[in-house]
């Protein structure tokens, strides 16, 4: 038996998910464009109404002088720090062991840049001022991911984040921020998305995490900055001749998403507790600091996708179409709060996790 | 007077356009999904039936192993060499001096992958036979444009296209195709889409040209090659987790066009015989090899601007938006014929026809 494919069936067959914003499917276009007008004119190359004028609604949000849309975060991020290392003359970054850049991009910023990344902290902790301050000598730029996706999303305390942003700016290290999650962060931290902005020298958001919207990315910096990324843009060939495809539902699902993140937090962190009062769970960050967590299972993958497929045919609520496996007797996933979780009522959500509990201690 | 401006103003407003399928608008997008389910899963990172099934069509359609859609030919051309480069063990590569790579992407095949380019045969002609028997030893790869867009979309002679292949053959020159505009040049060589693809080893499509899609490319060849395409595809940012806004047009537009090429060639021919009719204008090819040609007026572009908004205010037909200055007394613009040339009664064209030779006589 197939378990895996088993797990993924039973989720696609659930009529109740707890994550996310709903499927990946061709509707989330077509509502983004029931509302526009036929005959608005495509943008070409970067130019025109339609692109120039959401790119400057990001600078303002992200407080920057202007922004750039890119079709990926991968090309937005590398482009970054390339320009950073040109600048500063240093083939040397530096990022955490995790960083999307060392472990989802085929290794892009090696091949097609030759940087030299220097991977700061470990793979099961945050980036700390103390590493930063032992980074050494020569480095053109730090990257800092908020929330540090890989390890359940943590953040670090804000004051820590002034104070590696202080310390930068005093060693002359451009500081970017991957900030896929950005929107996501805000209600832990209590700042609008300019003040964390603030810390940094340049900044990615993208529009397919929090947003829902189909793909694509801003970065975001000095005008200078920007300029120069829309060359290596061209370079990397993402100066599509046309990205509305992608602007218009990222500016549907961002005006639509934006306020909601608070309530997503607070889903989050109640739903980590149901979790974490289930026998052989434990959440990552225990208490999420953002929409986002982690779900650890101390059991086997193949005891875990048992239950879940069990478990989603008695309640009607999938979790997850896969499980990691992170050891023999452990396996975990990840767990991103949307619009979903609001609908389901909360007396029926404690029920299925008294089953869960159950099914979890008979293992 | 902004001459620049008022010609593009002049040409956006005539009711009537030469070329082309029509404005780049949302309408474009929103007819190629109008009858697309709402629940068709979207592909994810260059997985599931929507992206597997167009890529299996287009390399059934080209005669290759497999195809990969990437978002733009620019990424996909730069990858093709850089894989042939990688495999020969040389960074050199040889293509025409107005080729795409060397004159609209901002060098990314040399600042990203490093390679360096012999460009081939002159500004004004196409490469030959002869020109690649000199192209000296190390070339790991030879790029030829079918049609060579910026010499009006000139072709060589079938004979000598095959020639060029069995010598490349020979030699263990790799072949690459950019086929931006093959489905265009098919009618005049009376050939499939295989048989011409048949003599490379390598080939880029693009789906916003003749075929009029919103944009993409489709890179072919062998299982392994494209296989590796796609290691670069993510390290360039273009493995983007959901590419259906662009694939659903391309296929949409491709099915509704790829069976009038011969229709958008007899157009152009048609066409360029009237251009050539009038005083002062003469097109490159004379006769046109495919849907395209340039129009070259031997008046400088102040003059033919003036001609040509008069010519649109009294006729309603808009030729350009712009012109390109070739010279002190001559400039020059790019035609591509597509849906709305059909549609315009030849009467009226003829007449219109005359009043353009008045004009250009009494300038």
């Amino acid at each position: 038996m197939d378990n895996s494919k088993s797990l993924s069936e039973a989720f696609n067959a659930a009529p109740v998910q707890l994550a996310g914003h709903g499927k990946r499917e061709v509707r989330v276009l077509k509502e983004a464009f029931a509302g526009v007008e036929e005959h608005m004119a495509s943008d070409m190359y970067g130019t025109g109404e339609l692109i120039e004028e959401f790119q400057a609604e990001m600078a303002e949000v992200l407080g920057k002088e202007a922004a750039v849309f890119f079709p990926s975060g991968t090309m937005a991020q590398q482009i970054a720090l390339r320009i950073w290392s040109d600048r500063k003359g240093s083939k040397r970054v530096a990022y955490h062991p995790l960083c999307h850049l060392e472990i989802h991009e085929q290794d892009g910023l090696k091949e097609l840049h030759h940087l030299q990344p220097l991977l700061l902290a470990g793979k099961d902790r945050l980036i700390t001022l103390e590493d930063v301050k032992n980074m050494g000598a020569g480095i053109a730029c730090l990257l800092l991911e908020l929330p540090q996706r890989e390890i359940g999303g943590q953040l670090p305390d804000y004051a820590e984040l002034e104070a590696i942003s202080a310390y930068c700016r005093e060693q002359g290290i451009m500081l970017h921020l991957d900030g896929a999650r950005l929107f996501e962060v805000l209600p832990y931290y209590g700042k609008t998305a300019a003040e964390v902005c603030s810390l940094f020298d340049s900044v990615y958001i993208s529009f397919y995490k929090g947003i829902g919207g189909i793909a694509g990315a801003v970065l975001a910096g000095s005008g200078d900055f920007t300029g120069e990324s829309k060359i290596w843009k061209r370079r990397h060939g993402g100066d599509l001749i046309s990205l509305y495809p992608y602007i218009i539902p990222a500016r549907h699902y961002y005006r639509q998403r934006v306020d909601k993140m608070g309530q997503y937090y607070a889903g989050a962190k109640e739903l980590a507790a149901l979790f974490n009062g289930c026998h052989n769970i434990s959440t990552l960050p225990e208490v999420p600091v953002s929409n986002m967590f982690h779900v650890h299972f101390a059991l086997s993958r193949e005891q875990v996708e048992r239950i879940l497929i069990t478990f989603s045919e008695e309640t009607g609520i999938g979790f997850t179409p896969r499980l990691k496996e992170t050891g023999e007797f452990s396996c975990s996933y990840e767990l991103n709060i949307g619009d979903l979780y609001g609908g389901i009522p909360k007396a029926e959500l404690e029920a299925a996790f008294g089953l869960l509990d159950r099914l979890l201690r008979e293992a």
